[in-house]
């Protein structure tokens, strides 16, 4: 039987290691034939926009798992019940038995239908899913391939710009990327070198956020230290669930309905104009960091990219062996030193479903991480570069 | 003599090393007693707020070297006449003969002004400019220690973008920092991988900016590749010399006067509704890169970092030396090979002026630049990664 891969959802920079795992280990089974990469996932199985990837040389593929971004293209769709018919069809035609989906949850989702159609027709599918995602806020698994590298970037912008803010000191706000789960926001916490660095306060969705709250916080960080740096999730909701976003801008909403909080700098600068009026004086600018932190060049965790090798890797070893398929979950092993292996999760476990932080990540206020996170977060990320402070006696001048 | 170092304007990642390099050349020289470090530049040295460099150990420094920010902490301040007279004071105090400065053209002119009265007063002091900015707009040097590490994170960003646009085709706008000129836009082309990477059009404060023109380009891309990487300086102007952001957010002023246009993504907003409502149907997003690109922890050019700190140590060697005083400017050997000499400039030569992309880096269309814009600008950011791409053969399926 053949075999066919698709990347869904948005990239990240080690999805492409994930695929290059699929790839070289289905060299190693000859139960699996030829591996058809699809252009865009699903639309490309629905148009048969197609490339072989059996015969791509192994430098290649090493070059393209190294390179960020989805190498086959991905897409936001979930597909109709008609067009999961087309995609039937073709997967017959091509002697596919096979079925390797590189997304999150709504990805998931997608392997899902298309496996439980298969069967119905009378052509089983064997439907993996192999886990991807920024956000970190799929179940059944430790955490998320992408996740690592994309917190390793935010943790390193923090670090930088607490530098920058305590140079030039003022309110900083920085927006960063999750729309349900805060553990990306959470890790700009990761970097904090010294006792009064940034960031100061850390909102997440997780955690109703209030305007007079957020202002009395900033206001006392400010008295404290004379500055303040901010990390906000996009999405953060008030008491009633509602997207603090969504009151300050347009809302456009994406192929699965969701809102676009992204690429957009709204947020931000709504949270800057609060606290320019309700704290006259202060000097506040806000960068919401975007779509860098997904696809950045060069800022890549080593465990992340490994383990984004090792999933994609797997599901195809367990495809060869015969299993009937599933999500690709990453296990930790208990003890004092991090350790990973991987196991094989119902798909119904994972599609459609979110994981947020845990309770016992958030302090009582709401605006910071507890230790806990950071026991969690630290081994996923990378060694980060050590700081340097000058140490300042007084002088007789001063 | 004693000396002092102050530095000052917004903070690079290799700021300190210009820095370490003075602190640790002052100390080879017998001729500079002590070395005083003025926190938050001029600031620092009209309240006496100062900690002595000559105490600090040498593995200290080097991890200071490293760090992004400035390590004293900046200042945007132009002393008042009052304010220098109470300067000189403490400078007479003290018995500082030497004074260095790390800084923008506005840094270089509080530079002057200091001198100039000192010298007036009766009680020279050796005047020196160390070069700063991210901008790259000092005159007089090839480029400014400050630029290459900058330049390297926006063209990085570029390329990690342009893989994300590859994977879910749309419209990408990136807004990149510089009032003025255009050199750091000019960055984001400095790691197209292929033919058809982004940025596919770039717009700097150079060229003046139609929104018709935008519209048409735009289209044009999108036309040809179905997707579209924007490169835009938040300081593009209007045939009259206006800023386009100008109008498109509330204008505040920072203590030099200038137009606030960082840190706030409201010129990257206006153009993404911009292109949703003329080009209707297509997906658009902005970022705004922010102030990552001078703070960004493990981003740094090699050859930016080691030119920073050699301007920080001759300026020092030539006051040991006797020299009057002046700006630090670096030149480019003429040859194939990249090669960097260090000269002294007359202050008055960078003071207030600032410099533009020359017209030879800039297409006859104003949306892009010239191959000797790369000659120019690809030796200062060091070695880019190189990407992979899936080669892609045709299918039976395809």
């Amino acid at each position: 039987m053949n075999a066919i891969i698709g990347q869904s959802g948005g990239p990240t920079v080690v999805i492409n290691q994930s695929l290059v795992g699929a790839v070289l280990e289905a060299r190693r089974h000859g139960s699996i034939g030829r591996l058809y990469g699809a252009r865009h996932g699903v639309e490309g199985m629905l148009r048969r926009d197609l490339v072989d990837l059996s015969r791509q040389s192994r430098p290649a593929l090493e070059r393209v798992a190294a390179t960020p971004g989805a190498a086959l293209g991905s897409v936001r769709k979930k597909p109709s019940e008609a067009e999961c018919a087309e995609i039937l069809k073709h997967l017959r035609a091509l002697d596919i038995g096979y079925f390797f989906y590189i997304g999150g949850n709504d990805s998931a989702e997608t392997a899902e239908i298309v496996g439980r159609l298969a069967a119905q027709a009378g052509h089983p599918v064997a439907v993996f899913h192999i886990p991807k995602t920024i956000d970190n806020d799929l179940r059944e698994t430790d955490h998320c391939p992408g996740f690592g590298s994309a917190a390793r970037f935010v943790a390193l912008a923090f670090m930088g710009d607490d530098l920058d803010n305590r140079s030039l000191p003022g309110v900083k706000i920085n927006v960063v990327m999750g729309r349900h789960a805060g553990f990306l926001t959470a890790a700009s916490t990761l970097g904090r070198a010294r006792a009064d660095s940034g960031p100061h306060l850390v909102y997440v969705p997780e955690r109703p956020f209030g305007i007079d709250r957020f202002v009395a916080d900033v206001a006392g960080v400010v008295g404290r230290l004379g500055r303040c740096l901010v990390a906000v999730s996009e999405g953060i909701q008030d008491e009633r669930g509602n997207p603090i976003a969504q009151a300050v801008m347009e809302t456009a909403r994406d192929a699965f309905g969701n809102v676009q909080l992204s690429g957009s700098g709204a947020l931000g600068d709504a949270l800057t104009q609060v606290l320019k009026t309700r704290l006259k004086g202060l000097r506040v600018r806000a960068d919401t960091l975007g779509y860098l932190q997904r696809s950045f060049t060069g800022v890549v965790s080593p465990v992340d990219a490994r383990e984004a090798r090792q999933a994609g890797a797997l599901a195809v070893r367990w495809a060869a062996r015969g299993a009937a398929g599933g999500s690709v979950s990453l296990v930790r092993e208990s003890g004092p030193r991090y350790r990973i292996t991987f196991a094989l999760t119902p798909l119904e476990k994972v599609a459609r479903v979110t994981r947020s932080l845990p309770q016992e990540f958030l302090n009582a206020e709401g605006n910071d991480v507890t230790p806990a996170f950071a026991a969690y977060a630290r081994p996923l990320i990378g060694p980060l570069p050590k700081l340097g402070f000058l140490e300042a006696p007084a002088t007789p001048g001063g």
